[in-house]
């Protein structure tokens, strides 16, 4: 999938012959060649308006991004291109917009209410908060340095852990030596020397992935499904109510067996009542009436958009008359409460989806995964300057949900490493069996035409195996700005160097498509240029007029934003109509009549 | 703003000369004229995929629907029509896409935190939930007659009344008569005859909207804003753990106090521990603990999208160079915990919105308001049949929130009567004010240019004023599938009467723009039909092929979802390549070469 002729940028140049050139390139960088890309990236997404944080005025949220007037037509963009691509253009795919609170009964189908969790421990020591599933796991024998951020906390820990654990540490620098994993479930303290250990402290099998610390809470097991509640009346009313009753009461489980009567024979409070009469712990006692009393109202924020299309299934094929191989697209918000957000918007609780079920015909999943992996590599590619940096990643079988036959990650080479952007699952008929069981529905296709593999007799009952190309939209934003990103040197007249930043974003994908730029604000330049914009406007062209500033400082500012094209307007075009175009790549100005200006842009923007 | 002249159907009629003329039409009703309108266009909407209700499969939720094929599209044209026409046609507006999820503080500042409640009644008798304030209220002296739904559910709560309340009403048919307000805060039974009350009942002032019932719960305050929890741990783990230690106490004020030491001395838990000292009242007290430790994660889903537009106001300032008189505009879902949801699509919990601030020089607002007025009232009346269905109705002062200082709602006449559609209003520096004094930014324009009308000297600095255009994108759906709902009776040549039915949307709304039919799937129609598909998507125009049934069901059906245009291939199509383009509205069709069908259709689409 490594292909560099293919990295061209996006907009061809115009040709050299009628053009008025610059001076020669000194030297280029990429995004990826740039020291502290990231940390440039988004400061140019704040001062120019593609992404603020969420709340910034109120400290700021960690979970959110907004999109600034910029980045909100590049997101719409990018999903427009999507939807074009995968549902306007093709005959066998419909979209849907499903709402983002569905029945809770869906999640416990899919498997999200239950297995949606992530186990999660904090350190004692640094109280960094992780999850157990990802972290190092020394074996019995090995020793357990903990590395602090610098020698003054290493220092402040080792006083930390002797207060609280009673060990002495050795200190060399930053690293706090001693400890050693003993067996699975024991590491221990040993004083420089000594073979054995000074004292033992149970080890949870890992430590923390930062620091290496073994001085762990409990797990905690957390649903990455954000909860909420349907329903007129404030649930917690109900609560302190009953618990006030409740807890006056001297026999707690006496008091909930009356109160609840057969509600307290089976389910959460019937398991919470056993338990207690061998634990007597009310906390876990409580916990469970809290359950009882809020569950009839508990609803779930979406954790992806897919699960709407299954759910869907059978109302999209009834009332649109498809029938497979056919697909239902969706894109849109989904949230999860994610433990780590990270890398600006590459992970974040709220995130944007474009994912797309496509049911077909069981035994017919791998040509249509070799399809969809086809069509998806060919969508990703056509907005790219680098299409090196985009891969496939074949899952490992212990890498794949037990019921998937088949998972591709399509992976980009971010800063920090290959990372996640899309993943492409062959699903089997898991998710309609899943909630064909749970609501009773029959979710199945009969094909009147083909005889049953199994009984050899028409009609063919199944359920349609599942494509599912997920694409992260939020990520596609963040990828695109990567591939775009480009910084490049020039020498002036004067012999210094002049550093351009320019967002090479392939102009389908581009906030503003063109500008059009007075050279000054007078003469009838401003009205000439706003009947330009008026045109371009007209034939479906996002264009922006532009007169603030020097002519050089509105190139340089819409180099930066990533606008394809500047028209300016200047003294000639009063006398013979002409315009400069000025390509954002080349930065190559060609003189065109005015009026070829919405011919040229437009054919430019066709694919 | 009626004007009957103006309700001419959206898609002009092909000239008659050129055509093949349909019968006449021999009656014709549109969506008003339709009895039970909303059951059929309900059951239209399922049937042909426009909406669903979310997660059917499951009994569905009412909270919400979900959108289909077509659905999707038409809603997707909306509030593109909306971007188009509020941002990109527009030099001073500029948009953002923010997260639903916002930091808490700032629904303190917009005041729906506090404010943003119903007080909510149940009656004892019906069961009926109500809203209080919109509650009918009967004066004293008045009698309070309950209106059972027929006979015998009369006698079902005559006898519940009897149980319950020990008062025996006198039935005549579904009425229960002998009740009768006495004070402000009492009413009584009086048995016939009888001038002074057998037993007398607390009164709350009002009796519930569809019974007339005075025996009612106590109001609940309830907070129409859906909650959440931000963070990594379900708070409930804390809050049952902290519960099960307070109230194993026998002094549960001194444990509350010992255990949050200083955070028992102020706040939600001062105020409650005052109050427990006086009342004894363990449930409130309870309900405060439970404040007191999950409001640290606590966030809201936002209730209305317009508050990102102010909390990004200064960041959306700075980086796009706007400065007064400009706009910031957004759309996007929200979320009300609805106490009723009604009328379909009207009213549900998960809604999406158009909204925008403009924000402009104090003093300028009476001139703006009504440059917007008119801007909302031309962008609904151009895609409208019937724009006397629509009108503006201004606010009286007692209607209007305390800040505002003038506000129209947008008005729809719907099946039921009329209702809002959209909400423009002048809010002055409220939410800037709000928002300035709770987060401590300035967020205020600097105007180098002006003096400051109170000192008379340069630069001045202030806060601008604001005109909110808001409207509902959910709404529009429904207000322009009514406005396009017709059925039409036709005599066919038998003399019998046909009825179709056909939705006259705007062509801009019309999820798909063209459908192109084989007449036959053979002799190489399917082949010359897919040829046209083909330019016709290039020219970006949302078409589609449709080779399913008789050529007069796929007339019927593309009728019934609005496309305003069937191109047909048909033999001679093969022999002299044309083909007939089909009208929606006049059902008239036209011979054209299939050449010029992309054109053709292209500028009919035109604005």
């Amino acid at each position: 999938m490594s292909d560099p002729a293919a990295a061209t940028p996006a907009t061809p140049a115009v040709p050299a012959a009628a053009a008025t050139g610059p001076a020669p390139i000194a030297a280029r960088r990429r995004a990826r060649e740039v020291p502290e890309v990231m940390k440039k990236l988004v400061a140019l997404c704040k001062n120019r308006g593609f992404v603020f944080q969420s709340s910034e005025i109120y400290g700021g949220l960690k979970s959110a991004y907004d999109y600034g007037p910029l980045g909100c037509e590049l997101k719409k963009n990018i999903m427009d291109e999507w939807w074009r691509d995968m549902v306007t253009m093709r005959e066998n795919v419909v979209g849907i917009d499903a709402s983002i609170i569905m029945h809770p009964e869906v999640w416990r189908a899919s498997g999200h209410a239950a297995g949606f969790a992530d186990p999660l421990v904090d350190c004692k020591v640094s109280q960094e908060r992780f999850r157990a599933d990802k972290a190092p796991r020394p074996n019995p024998g090995d020793a357990l340095p903990i590395t602090a951020p610098d020698k003054g906390v290493a220092k402040d820990w080792a006083d930390k852990i002797q207060r609280q654990f009673g060990v002495e540490l050795e200190r060399d620098g930053n690293v706090l030596n001693g400890l050693k994993a003993i067996s699975a479930t024991e590491f221990g303290f040993f004083p420089k020397g000594a073979s054995a250990p000074a004292k033992t402290f149970p080890y949870r099998g890992y430590v923390s992935p930062t620091f290496g610390s073994p001085f762990l809470t409990d797990e905690k097991q957390f649903n990455l499904m954000f909860r909420t509640t349907l329903g007129a009346v404030d649930p917690m009313q109900e609560v302190s109510t009953d618990l006030a009753a409740l807890t006056a009461e001297a026999d707690l489980a006496a008091a909930i067996k009356a109160k609840y009567g057969k509600a307290a024979q089976d389910g959460v409070l019937a398991k919470a009542l056993a338990e207690f009469a061998t634990t007597s712990d009310r906390a876990k006692l409580l916990r469970a009436v809290i359950e009882h009393l809020t569950s009839p109202s508990l609803a779930y924020l979406r954790p992806e958009t897919a699960q709407a299309m299954f759910v869907q299934f059978k109302n999209v094929m009834d009332s649109s008359g498809m029938k497979p191989p056919f697909g239902i697209a969706q894109r849109g918000k989904s949230f999860r409460n994610e433990v780590v957000v990270e890398h600006f918007i590459f992970r974040s609780c709220e995130f944007e989806q474009m994912e797309m079920e496509f049911f077909c015909e069981p035994g017919t999943q791998k040509e249509w995964m070799s399809y969809w992996k086809k069509a998806r590599e060919d969508w990703w590619f056509r907005y790219a300057n680098y299409t090196e940096d985009f891969k496939f990643r074949q899952h490992a079988k212990d890498e794949m949900a037990f019921y998937a036959d088949d998972c591709y990650d399509v992976e980009y080479l971010y800063p920090w490493g290959w990372g996640e952007l899309e993943g492409i699952a062959s699903r089997t008929d898991y998710d309609l069996t899943q909630h064909e069981n749970r609501s009773g529905q029959t979710l199945q296709y009969v094909d009147q035409e083909k005889a049953d593999p199994k009984t050899g007799k028409k009609p063919w009952k199944y359920k349609p195996f599942v494509i599912e190309p997920a694409a992260g939209a939020t990520r596609a934003v963040l990828v695109y700005l990567l591939d775009a990103y480009h910084e490049e040197d020039r020498r002036t007249a004067a012999g210094e160097l002049e550093t351009r930043t320019v967002l090479k974003l392939h102009p389908r994908l581009a906030p503003i498509k063109c500008a059009v730029l007075p050279l000054v604000k007078k003469d009838g330049m401003p009205e000439k240029a706003r009947e330009i914009l008026a045109a371009l406007l007209k034939a479906g062209i996002n264009a922006k007029y532009d007169e603030k500033n020097s002519i050089g400082k509105r190139y340089a500012k819409h180099d930066e934003i990533g606008t394809p094209w500047c028209l300016t307007v200047d003294g000639q075009t009063l006398v013979d109509g002409t315009v400069t175009i000025r390509d954002r790549d080349t930065t190559i100005q060609e003189r065109i009549p005015a009026a070829e200006a919405v011919a040229r842009v437009k054919a430019r923007l066709e694919l």
